[in-house]
């Protein structure tokens, strides 16, 4: 970042303290119009600040409104902001006198040599580490919105008392503030945690758990197509399809240091501190599970790249809390494969995986909102973070380098965020409410393959250890499914539409021809049914509409004797009448090409 | 049974008794031959018999000779058989002067009421309940073999002694007993425990676990076949998708009556006891998932039947010893679904579950090998096991056997042998060591659906119980493909084959070639690959029938010129050089047609 963007909005750092400042006039606005209320934190997030406040009741909309007005008059008051220090015992004495209790108890848990700072804003002091604006002043007042309030444990722990938490956005220009807004209302139209549901693509069931849903006949037919489409792709890139165990016992996770390093993240079957029994533990990755079929017998460099690949069910032990519709789950699906090759394999086979991604990406309208993340190891190497020699790091990284250069590829890079096993190159999905996750990763590991002895044979006859890239080509299906709602509103392109066609017979004459056209659909390959309900055309019509139909054919007593049918685009409406032949063979082109319609 | 039958072998209750006085003959021959042996028991089995015996070493080949010689001569002693019972006191002394402590433990552990029976034949007494033959000179002497020799537990307790149990089989015929005993041999060369594991179809690793086998490529790319086969089979019948989660809360197994008849069974991750955490179990059945898809929102009378179809994973708890191969394996997947109907649609529907399995096991070439079990419940309900009415249970039943016999479909009836819920249509697949295992079952459901409150609004409005069937197409991939490589040997039909033609060119002019024309295969959906190495066409040709690959292509120079290919059938051998277009045809014709070749 230079230095003239050092104070724009589009600087992260500024922006984070911009929104941090803005949470303390948020509190002062508070003790303005509330005094009794208790202060607790109020750090920025990525998306703005909270503030949480100890108040007996919840606040109300009307709450909300009155802060924000305090807000914008602090912001015009234009109150410098000052930075200054005590000493442990004044600062608690300090917090005392103003009878604010978790300040106090916040002040005491610091550690013994820590600068204990505060920042003061007219009438209004904080405890705070900072930094901030210089003054209130630099705050829009009128670009502030408090979006929402909930509760929140003190300190995240639900034996401590429940807190009143207020969540607010601010930028710097008015017309900004209200883009964010109507872009948060359109992403909640999108929100596949309600649309996903509505459209009956899954639900949840209490008394069969959070983060385990279950797909309904809709989800479950695109998860079908995706996961047939993936494996059809991998096949045809030369790759061997294998089915390895959902679980294992713990003496594999011994070797793959699972059972050292990931323990609480995996579900255990049997007491995990009982060595005279049994036990087992569901995998939360499919690494050493996949290496088996390498180890079945003694490979010959000719055997190499064997690039493996699995439609692969993985489970991770998660809170309750922190699951979420189709996004944060317990039990998912995903395209796991694994590439072992020579060395000199290493920058074309790296070069495939990062193709092979990009292409499903691309092709299911994903990859425009994806971003690239290089992430490097540290050579200086803090608390032996990282595993192999300077040598192994150096050539795995310059040939990633290389690759992503002679690519284009425009990353980030993230330093000191490598694997312990080697660098990885993470794919970045940027979704509607702007929030973003890794939907794949293309890993290169130069470690595991000794832990469990897989060597080949070389031209001399030689013993050697092979490279090993970890890939996904398209990520979780189940969050894979989520964010296609998301990005198309729910109306999935034609191809992996779970419907395709739906038939709307006029009269009762025309429901048997329907059937026999929608018949003649399906044995071509494609999904169709007939709404043969007693309903007026214009109520059916309306319903195709809300489930997102892509194809409507209206078929009345004409359409019989001409032979024809009156097709309805959800997105291009009346396409006129035309023969059925004629519409097959525009259906025949959206689906086999894939388009985004 | 009639009466003229009750002596002849053909009845299994008189084969059960003749196999038992051969373990008795055995015994006998033991103690003449080594008179410091001790007994420990000898049951009759369902392939022949065995003896459990206390001796340092194992036996070798040699003792079985010696042990068959002595049968012999005991056989042609004749020796009558002789029931007697005595009073505890007097077995437990009898057996103490015998210097026989398991029988002395075997008597000792008797119910206080029991009968204490000895058979007693010349030199040698057992204890034994019975019933015997009444004669030695019953048993053909020269039709008895000792099949094998192994370690067994006294009484199957891994803490207490090992013993050595001794096999045999035998038969009222000489031609009876080489006939079983070439039937075996030829069974073990199919084995698909050797046949599947040398094809390289799969793999068990110890680290992993028994019964958690690894799919290898090839007989991943067979279920992936089999599996998208199914799926579209039952799409086309009107089936719906779903995918539904591998574990639950226990809430769930509470409601559906698992956690109380089948915890042990169940894989519990979390301690099933601790009530104040979460606890989850993976499932062993699909039912009470699959329900939620119908639970989703109210039904009317004009949705059902609804057919609800799944690729399910299932988990079974079972003891280590127990695993075989892809048999009996922990981990398993199966085409479970679920028909959700109106009692005036059980008939119907349930002809169509029948004729989809049908179809399924016709097609795999595996219906030839099957029976029917018809398991209806007991009337008098001994025990509350069963549950519902005799009204439903009739109705049920009555459904159950006029569609058997409308479909003139030739059943054994399984009295006192339904589910607790309602009868079941068993298909029994008899696999080539003529060991029986229901392959795929059909039940009608009475209950379930109360239990999860599943209701249907009827014409009237009013809220009714749907019928459920519970039914599987194909049964589970795993145990399918292992019978598949059983009944073909290896050699799958080419429909299925992972491999199904491989191009061999004979000089390096042909390899650019070879693959353009297998490239050309792919893209038409076949699975085609090229063997390039450096090898002797010969020897390419023999590994290549060893591999059992349907069609291997020899291309030479000629064949380049005049565009044709020389194919190998492993069947019918050499076919003649032909145009690859004509090739071509023929393989589209035995693939599309799923010709059993």
């Amino acid at each position: 970042m230079s230095e003239e963007n050092k104070f724009s909005f589009e600087n992260k750092e500024y922006r984070q303290t911009y929104w941090h400042t803005c949470s303390h006039v948020l509190a002062q606005a508070m003790k303005r119009l509330h005094p009794d209320v208790k202060l607790a934190i109020g750090p920025s997030i990525d998306n703005g600040f909270y503030y949480d406040f100890d108040t007996p009741a919840p606040f109300t909309p009307e709450d909300l409104a009155a802060l924000e007005g305090e807000m914008r008059k602090i912001c015009k008051e234009k109150l410098k902001l000052e930075r200054f220090e005590l000493p442990r015992a004044e600062a608690v004495k300090f917090m005392e006198e103003k009878e604010e209790p978790y300040k106090v108890e916040l002040i005491n848990d610091l550690p013994e040599d820590a600068v204990i700072s505060f920042y003061k804003q007219g009438d209004f002091t904080d405890l705070c580490a900072g930094p901030h604006l210089d003054s209130t002043g630099r705050i829009k007042g009128n670009a502030i919105k408090l979006t929402s309030a909930t509760g929140a444990y003190w300190r995240g722990d639900s034996n401590r008392k429940m807190l009143q938490r207020i969540y607010g956005i601010a930028f710097p220009k008015k017309e900004e503030l209200d883009a964010y807004l109507e872009q948060q209302a359109e992403a909640l139209k999108r929100d596949h945690n309600k649309l996903g549901r509505d459209l009956e693509y899954f639900t949840t069931v209490d008394y069969i758990g959070q983060g385990l849903p279950i797909l309904l006949p809709k989800g479950a037919r695109v998860i079908q197509l995706l996961q047939r489409w993936v494996e059809d792709v991998e096949q045809k890139r030369g790759y061997l399809l294998t089915k390895t165990p959902l679980m294992a016992k713990r003496d594999l996770y011994r070797i793959s240091g699972h059972w050292d390093h990931y323990l609480d993240g995996m579900f255990i079957l049997g007491d995990p501190h009982d060595e005279t029994k049994e036990c087992f533990a569901l995998r939360p990755m499919t690494c050493p599970f996949q290496y088996q079929v390498f180890l079945n017998r003694q490979r010959s460099y000719r055997e190499l790249p064997m690039r493996l690949g699995e439609t692969s069910t993985l489970f991770r032990n998660e809170d309750s809390g922190e699951m979420h519709g189709l996004i944060r789950v317990r039990q998912f699906t995903i395209s796991e494969g694994h590439l072992i090759l020579r060395p000199d394999q290493l920058e074309e086979e790296f070069k495939g995986c990062l193709d092979l991604a990009k292409y499903c990406l691309e092709t299911v309208g994903m990859l425009d909102k994806c971003t690239f993340r290089f992430s490097q190891w540290n050579p200086a190497n803090p608390n032996n973070k990282y595993e192999g020699t300077a040598e192994q790091w150096d050539h795995a990284q310059a040939a990633m380098k290389k690759i992503l250069d002679d690519l284009g590829v425009n990353y980030e890079v993230g330093f000191d965020e490598a694997a312990f096993y080697g660098p990885k190159l993470d794919i970045q999905f940027h979704n509607v409410f702007g929030k973003e996750d890794t939907i794949v990763t293309i890993q290169i590991d130069m470690l595991l393959a000794e832990k469990f002895g897989m060597y080949y044979v070389d031209e001399n006859g030689e013993k050697k250890l092979p490279y090993i890239i970890h890939r996904t080509s398209l990520g979780c299906y189940e969050r894979t499914l989520a964010y296609l709602i998301e990005t198309y509103a729910g109306a999935l392109p034609t191809w992996m539409a779970p419907e395709q066609v739906r038939f709307l017979p006029v009269t009762d004459r025309a429901v048997d021809y329907c059937y026999e056209l929608a018949h003649k659909l399906e044995a071509n390959g494609y999904r169709a049914t007939v709404d043969a309900r007693n309903e007026k055309i214009g109520k059916k019509i309306r319903e195709g509409q809300l489930e997102k139909i892509p194809y409507m054919l209206v078929v009345g007593d004409r359409d019989m004797e001409n032979n024809t049918v009156s097709p309805r685009n959800r997105t291009e409406g009346d396409m006129g009448a035309m023969s059925f032949e004629a519409f097959e063979a525009i259906l025949k082109d959206v689906v086999d090409s894939k388009a985004k319609k």
